[in-house]
């Protein structure tokens, strides 16, 4: 049920086939213990327990692919091929996902923001960046043989697997929390994939995942559980990169559930210095992470300076996307914000509503509580002179907020 | 509160100001008495009473411009910027509106059909194609001195129109059918802009927006009472044959309520040819018009061949985008599906249910029920010969499912 790329895009690109085309993943690498692992088999987490990341033949990168090659492709992540793990990219499993707008938001100015802008996100398919990872994710895990998946989600990310994994015939299992926003479960539902709410939050659906797995010989690509979602989420650095005309923003500011997106992000970033794609002396973003009042576990750890979260207890938000108590990938996190001069900060529920009204009035984006959350934890930022109200910054909105009406 | 174009595409793109960056919309013109109007002036309807068209100036665009010269384009319908009657695109109103992925439907070629595509429109902002109007309409009545608007809606439009405007700083009241699905109104509000229910159906909001406008000295752009909507919306036959390596498919299959959609793409087929950017040989597709038993007007008038459709009575469909008993374009669309050598049917409320689901399930489309339609109708054809199996159909699903959940 795969489909080809060739519609989806502008017709102008070279012929598949031709050099630069071709993935340059080259093995992966465990974010701990340093031990390297063939790409060309499966794997979820290192032996040593921790996360493997992806990476690619900087070399040859660099002698073979330039930033101008991308000019004429599909107006999709897979504009950039070369940078993902993907073998055959005419089997890609696609719906048109990614290549988002990034909108300049001239609300900020008359604040005082010199430099405002919004990567929406809800414009994906199934609605928010989730579909990224999915799209990606699923692809390279067909390309491996996996037949049938167990996934965990707070919502938007089971919607996203079901949604692509139905698409590539594999079988899913979407372990969901009963009180994700209702669109997600009717959309999950709709992709004809069985769903199996729980109560409790997101890491619950995480340990009943990996169960599921475990008897039903299935393959659980949680986050950070596998190398390639991550692959897909970090196009959201490459597309801001190259809608800024190759320049970095001053700041990104997430909205961090899980991180996947963060972590992608300032992983890409150092990718494309080391391409040549980017100055290597152009300064990098500052990332900094918005999570709600409720649910705050990376910004307490920040606060700290830790290299690990503890558990939030008793996580509660509106914001579905942010409902991630123990994120797996925290240090990792982490590592990009003191890394990056970063920075954490937290809002209220009652903030957060306000906000994403503000952002949805001042800009037209269709907004979600994330992307309000985000917006809201900017604003506080400069009000406490810790952004600079010249920088230019970039907010986003992950998901549509029609995936959250019910 | 306008938006630059440069960071939703790509900075390939030639600096503004270069040849070929200009609008070549020379005047408008009258669709029966073919009266010509300066297309520096507001207009609505023509003196006679019928819709306004823009027309280009074909020898200066033939000459200047040509299809190469998108390559590395923003992925929004602004690539197209000098088929669009807007002046100063970089003053455009834009959420990243257009270039809304051609997803190839594997699941046709199962069932014996060749080549069947679906053009997914649920990326766009406020999550339907009708962004595309009011993206284009909004930039140009602003550009012409328009300062406040009254809009008639069956749902999504007025969204759309809501969220342009306030983003244009265009006041808008939108009347809305107190039955539309609720996620439009709650965007509508959302935008800050004043929502007015009634009850009945949209040819009732017609006349109440055209009340509301001349006593609050406000412009009335309802469909085709002024012709910069439809340009917004020819984009999507534009980027079909873009997408298609600027060939034309042989049918395309349009669930079709105000019909706006329709005609912008038989005008801008017509258009390419003109400009010599599709042969003047290629057959143009044949288009096909897919209703609700419960509102089918132009089915009707097609099926006794009339030149114009009597209204319906009584209409009654839950695809909303379907709901407008007499279409103010009906001469236009018949004129489309004869020229073409089109078709026109329409199906029962529960087959639409049941192909929404099937175009969910088979491709991971959020579909709505207007996509539903059209897939409906399109196999009801292929079933009774009158659509060839072997011929390559672009079906449209022309919003996000996730604007109609309640």
């Amino acid at each position: 049920m795969q489909s080809s790329l060739r519609v989806v895009g502008t017709p102008a690109e070279p012929p598949s086939g031709t050099i630069g085309a071709r993935s340059y993943l080259s093995h992966l690498e465990c974010t701990r213990c340093g031990a390297t692992r063939s790409p060309h088999a499966l794997h979820g987490l290192c032996e040593c327990g921790a996360p493997l990341l992806c990476r690619y033949d900087l070399a040859a990168l660099r002698r073979d692919v330039r930033r101008d090659d991308l000019r004429g492709r599909e107006a999709t992540l897979w504009r950039y091929r070369e940078l993902l793990p993907v073998q055959d990219v005419s089997r890609a499993v696609t719906l048109g996902e990614g290549f988002t707008p990034l909108l300049p938001l001239a609300w900020g100015a008359r604040r005082g923001m010199r430099a405002l802008c919004v990567k929406d996100e809800g414009g994906n398919p199934t609605g928010t960046f989730k579909a990224r990872g999915a799209a990606v994710g699923v692809t390279r895990l067909r390309e491996l043989g996996v037949t049938r998946v167990a996934v965990s989600s707070s919502g938007n990310a089971g919607d996203a697997w079901s949604t692509y994994c139905r698409r590539a015939g594999i079988e899913a299992t979407i372990f969901v929390p009963d009180d994700a926003p209702s669109a997600t479960l009717t959309e999950a539902a709709l992709s004809g994939q069985r769903v199996c709410t729980f109560g409790g939050h997101n890491s619950r659906g995480g340990r009943l995942a990996n169960a599921f797995a475990a008897s039903h010989d299935a393959f659980c690509p949680n986050t950070f559980q596998e190398p390639y979602r991550l692959e897909g989420k970090k196009t959201m650095g490459l597309e801001i990169a190259e809608q800024l005309g190759w320049r970095l923003p001053d700041a990104v500011v997430y909205p961090t559930g899980g991180g996947t997106g963060l972590i992608g992000m300032w992983k890409v970033f150092a990718e494309m210095a080391d391409w040549g794609w980017i100055d290597r002396g152009e300064r990098k973003p500052r990332m900094i992470v918005a999570q709600a009042d409720g649910c705050a576990p990376m910004v307490r750890a920040f606060a700290t300076r830790a290299d690990r979260a503890t558990p939030w207890e008793n996580p509660t938000t509106h914001a579905a996307g942010l409902r991630v108590p123990g994120p797996l990938g925290d240090r990792l996190i982490l590592r990009a914000l003191y890394e990056s001069r970063g920075d954490a900060a937290s809002v209220s529920e009652d903030v957060i509503r306000r906000e994403t009204a503000v952002l949805a009035r001042a800009t037209g984006v269709d907004a979600a509580p994330e992307g309000g959350c985000a917006l809201a934890v900017t604003r506080l930022l400069v009000a406490t002179g810790r952004l600079d109200a010249s920088s230019e910054v970039v907010v986003f909105n992950t998901g549509s907020g029609a995936s959250y009406r019910v």
